[in-house]
């Protein structure tokens, strides 16, 4: 997983993107996932004021940086990644799927030599991608696998998600699937107590009576056993049978003769 | 990776979500990866005209269905999955990250056995993310691993972008990294004529006399093979250097005696 000095080697470079409502989401998803570095390639000025009123993520926004090519935005990159629609355009580049891109990109940042990387992620235009110009300035490309509908040139992702899923890749940690496991850590002994309890109440209901085939103590056990409980929940259902029983027992005497 | 009848049976459900732009934009998401089951869960009406007009994504609009009830919309799935942001709130559900979700969720839909999952997956309001009573029809709860200042409580993320991640982690694919790789393919034997003539042009151009430490057949080589040339390129450059080596003895025999 990457930490946050090598999150802060890697930037984010719109080349003429000119919706502030694009410029705005790809911020928000750059805060959310801990990127700082925002790069915009223009012709003319963006419009950011309106993007910086408008959004959560604004120390990116105020920290981004405006350029006039390409050319000025990598200079210092060590490896500058495109990003790219699969389309009918004949490519010059090797073109590596999202997952792949993301191990070399991980990879290329935690290399302890030659020294530090510097990694720009280049994204076009909404409209028409990056042109083959800009592309030139890349190492190599990389694609989001899309669903595409049979025969049909299918529309580049919105912005703001584009960059969100790239992100996600490079943070991704395979490693921790597991955040928060409560259920987990009901002793054996308590289950074994279940089982009797629960076996007592078929018994005192009759359910034994009327359905022998179901009422096995091997079968009992399974049945506990696969509520997958942990301490408190197989302590909550004790009680539920416990108390079952005791009103089953208080109808018996009851009703008794 | 996952099959279209496997992603056909995941559905992504929205509670409480108002805004029609971000059910554009997770109708969007759903677009561009292939999925196309929707479920719409307010006690109110949403103004879905608004979100249908102004989005490609049209045909998830058109077939998106409205529930009253999280109950209703989840009662045929076979594994219910909420969305949280990582919060104070006391967890009571096995909490996974994106990645391990991932794997659990594509092994339910690949699972030839018992028969055929049927997975949701939750998405609450983006102010307050989704209740107790509404996460307690889940069997679990994953959260996209983000960024939070020390401290801090992050905010959740934008619901469109927070789709769009989590469908990519389904349909993620790292058995195919490498889409396309022009640079491959230039026979050794080209390269070493390549070798045979940049010697030459070093030589012929006097660089050989003033930098002699770094004229040595070895050097050459291993410059030309990091070059990484494909056939193309290695005739490309072929074709310079011999124009060059035309050019400097074209002047020297001008120049000469």
């Amino acid at each position: 997983m990457l930490n946050q000095s090598e999150i802060d080697r890697v930037c984010i470079i719109l080349v003429r993107a000119r919706d502030p409502n694009n410029i705005g989401a790809v911020a928000r998803a750059m805060y959310d996932f801990g990127f700082d570095d925002l790069r915009l390639v223009n012709q003319y000025p963006v419009p950011l004021e309106r993007a910086r009123s408008a959004i959560d993520a604004s120390h990116v926004l105020e920290n981004a940086v405006e350029y006039r090519s390409v050319a000025d935005a990598v200079a210092e990159c060590t490896l500058v990644v495109g990003t790219t629609a699969l389309g009918p355009r004949k490519r010059e580049h090797p073109l590596f799927s999202l997952a792949g891109a993301g191990k070399f990109i991980r990879s290329e940042l935690t290399a302890v030599s030659p020294g530090p990387a510097r990694v720009g992620l280049l994204f076009g235009s909404e409209k028409t991608g990056l042109s083959n110009d800009e592309l030139s300035y890349c190492n190599w490309l990389v694609t989001i696998p899309m669903h595409s509908a049979e025969g049909m040139r299918h529309a580049s992702m919105n912005l703001g998600q584009a960059v969100a899923v790239c992100l996600y890749e490079l943070v991704r940690d395979e490693a921790a699937p597991s955040l928060h496991q409560p259920l987990a850590g009901a002793p054996a002994a308590d289950l074994e107590r279940l089982t009797g309890l629960l076996a007592e109440v078929l018994e005192t209901s009759e359910y034994s009576r009327r359905h022998p085939a179901n009422f096995d103590q091997i079968l009992v056990r399974r049945l506990v056993r696969s509520m997958g409980l942990d301490r408190s929940r197989s302590l909550a259902w004790t009680g539920i049978l416990r108390q079952i029983l005791w009103k089953l027992r208080k109808q018996d005497s009851t009703e008794g003769p």
